[in-house]
């Protein structure tokens, strides 16, 4: 495959209002979806699940199977930050994920087949998700069983492209370790694939249009399109391109700034040995020991008879759900998911430097982590509450995040965690613009990198935690 | 710092043939030094070791204080490869380890400066190290206690520049997720620098030339200078960098050859997109589960009364070891070492392709693994007897290296593994034009790659494993 010729259509599709559905009309279809998905989710005490339970001396909660996941205690050592020391239940879940999207390139534009899913934990019920989510026992169809749809563009049976195949991690404090493959794949133009009910066509822009509205497009999607490449162009070739039609349909000055950022291969504050040399000495200052515990060993934290708690009420807890959706058939489960305590928020700070719009990164150390630390939002707060004149901790940046005010914020909506394991848990993903004070340099946890740059840590192994990359899947330049 | 003008430095100090000492003349200082030191190195049983002893149920083998590393016990279980599970000691070592060198410019061209040391397990006794090895207690300086020598160049003290600095992992089918970070800096040119006993300046040429001698450059010399950048160019720039004077001065028309896959950026078979979509599919088809059991579970394994052996008596042993180095002082301890049963292999085999050689390399797992698997040379085989008609297991492409003669054999000499924890094991180091009939087509756990490639990838987090880590380091360009 041509990599230039498709980081140029992934461009294009990010700048095009789509050829088959307006946005408004995918809004509505998806509005629709939901509201004929009848659900009842009832939270239920966890004793009283019925297809998991706790292990015989409570280490963990297991589903019947053995199979699916589990919920663990670790206790967690580390140098880093405030707090040096605690336990926490946490979710083990060994099996990579498989997210799948399949492209097309429609009336000369790539368009993505998006899916209206149902996960219990949703704040809408129903999102916008990936062409396919699948556990790799489904990919690889072990337990033979009824087969995903769409799985025959993925496993090798349809010919496609593959246009991106990527392992990329999940919340480092809530899942063990855990890793999801995300890949895209194209068909041929003359693929006569059908489009089946509750999926639909649309261009990678419309994607983000759609991010803008709260709790609509799932966290799958989101990290499946922030690996997205749009290629890497001199200065001066950009400046050719931007005579290319397509790329001068731009609606704002910011969006022709992020364009650059996205592109642009030079002027960035720091090049890629230097961001290297910096994750290495933060990952050499690092300590993390992270040694499994059982459930009821853990200090401060306890099964209540519903749910498992922290003792403060604080962080989040472990509660028992009971799941009936009623579409065109009636499905009915059990599982235990994770609740948060608060709401979190995310954002990035960006900061025009050299003429290219920086983003301020953080390392974050995390007790899941793969490895140690990754690059995460300037702000990450997803535990306590956050709000000006209630931090619990002091989380630096997070007043020149809030306080910022009209045309500064460039991004803000609320978007859902994994709906398959956290409840109702949304966190405000913001973008947002330094104010022109705001110093060039920065504490040693952070460091300035253009999108560009982001994308293309991204592309290696375990670089950009899950929150950034669900701001990365934000960010618009049409 | 320039990191253009950085890259070139290394390129030119590739290439220059020094100007301090001659090559031969550091040869003949390092076996000078070799003869100067008196050694008494003695194999002991385990259970006489002084400062080491097995824990109490035989779990593991411990230094009386805790510290430094253990022999512990793991069961792998594994889909890949042909036998599908066993147990077998592994080195724990949780402490990052720390090698750095310095650079200076003398008389316009970059030297390194190199230290003649001891360790217990070199074939030599006295191998060229890099100037600094340290662990991160050392390095921090917590347990206060002497300080290595030019610790000040590394911890801050003193101004320098920082060339690269990166983990790089260990042996994974010794070391349980061992990392050493590796570290160059460069001091001013006017920097005073004293250069102690034991140390010398040489190019990185001399290095390289030093390399085609058995045992004698170290494996931690060879890590660190595995991961230096020479600068990506294009076809057409790099006509234009011919030019310059230091890159004519080239003895052969395959050096030119390697130079051009050290530094083109075009041409390669496949691009980092395909490369990574390439080891994502290799990581998501593996399937791997090493869990810690004690010394006394392992099937297979017993402890003799001397050493700890595999009842085939294949693979390694571990051997307990009494050390008594004679120098100016004479220091005296014990420790455990792992004993390899027989020599190992590890090559390249490489083929010119569109123009540009290519090497052969492979996905390999190893149960110490940070992740999963790591990029391998074409040839790995450092347990079993490889040679032709010994062959224990079948081991791709193994005749297509040994059946090579002549000019085809571009490196071949014998390199040590690392002298503190392993004894006397060496392995044959082989760089090998395949054959003109070899196909281009290979099977899927192989992958061809330029140098450049190479050197790319290997800037990320544990990407080359040290066996690759090893020949990129021997592969010469002047």
């Amino acid at each position: 495959m041509d990599q230039k010729k498709l980081e140029l259509d992934f461009l294009i599709s990010a700048l095009h209002k789509g050829t088959i559905h307006s946005t408004e009309d995918i809004l509505l279809w998806l509005r629709k979806k939901n509201e004929e998905t009848k659900s009842e989710i009832k939270e239920i005490p966890i004793s009283e699940l019925k297809q998991w339970a706790f292990s015989t001396n409570s280490e963990k909660i297991c589903h019947k199977s053995e199979k699916f996941f589990s919920i663990e205690g670790i206790r967690v050592k580390t140098n880093w930050g405030l707090v040096h020391e605690w336990d926490q239940p946490i979710i083990n879940q060994p099996e990579m994920g498989f997210l799948g999207i399949i492209t097309k390139a429609i009336d000369g534009v790539l368009h993505f087949l998006m899916q209206a899913k149902i996960e219990p934990g949703n704040i809408n019920i129903v999102q916008l998700s990936p062409t396919l989510q699948a556990t790799r026992s489904n990919y690889t169809q072990v337990h033979k069983g009824k087969q995903p749809q769409y799985l025959e563009y993925f496993n090798g049976i349809k010919k496609v492209d593959i246009c991106l195949d990527q392992l990329q991690s999940e919340q480092g404090a809530r899942f063990l370790k855990k890793r999801n493959r995300n890949i895209i794949v194209k068909v041929g133009n003359d693929e006569d694939i059908p489009v089946y009910e509750n999926f639909i066509w649309m261009t990678l822009r419309q994607i983000k249009e759609l991010m803008r509205y709260d709790n609509t497009v799932n966290m799958d999607s989101r990290t499946v399109i922030s690996a997205i490449p749009f290629g890497a162009y001199s200065t001066q070739n950009l400046r050719l391109l931007e005579a290319i039609g397509s790329l001068t349909r731009k609606e704002s000055a910011n969006n022709i700034s992020l364009l650059y950022s996205v592109l642009s291969n030079d002027n960035a504050v720091n090049n890629t040995t230097e961001i290297i040399k910096w994750i290495t000495a933060r990952k050499f200052s690092c300590e993390l020991e992270v040694s499994g515990i059982t459930l009821n060993n853990m200090q401060h934290w306890f099964y209540d008879g519903n749910v498992i708690k922290h003792e403060t009420g604080k962080y989040f807890s472990i509660i028992g759900v009971d799941v009936k959706i009623e579409n065109r058939e009636v499905v009915q489960w059990d599982q235990p998911m994770v609740r948060p305590a608060q709401e979190g928020i995310l954002a990035f700070l960006i900061k025009k430097i050299n003429g290219v719009f920086h983003f301020l990164v953080q390392v974050k150390v995390e007790p899941g982590n793969f490895d140690l630390l990754e690059l995460a939002p300037t702000v990450q707060c997803m535990t306590g509450n956050y709000r000006i004149g209630f931090n619990e901790y002091s989380v630096p940046f997070i007043n020149d995040v809030l306080s910022a005010t009209g045309e500064r914020i460039w991004f803000s909506s609320q978007q859902s965690e994994e709906g398959g394991r956290f409840f109702k848990e949304q966190n405000l993903n913001m973008i947002v613009e330094a104010d022109t004070n705001f110093p060039e340099r920065i504490p040693e946890n952070f460091c300035w990198m253009t999108l560009n740059q982001l994308i293309s840590f991204s592309s290696f192994n375990n670089y950009l935690n899950v929150g950034a990359r669900s701001l990365l899947a934000a960010v618009s330049f049409y």
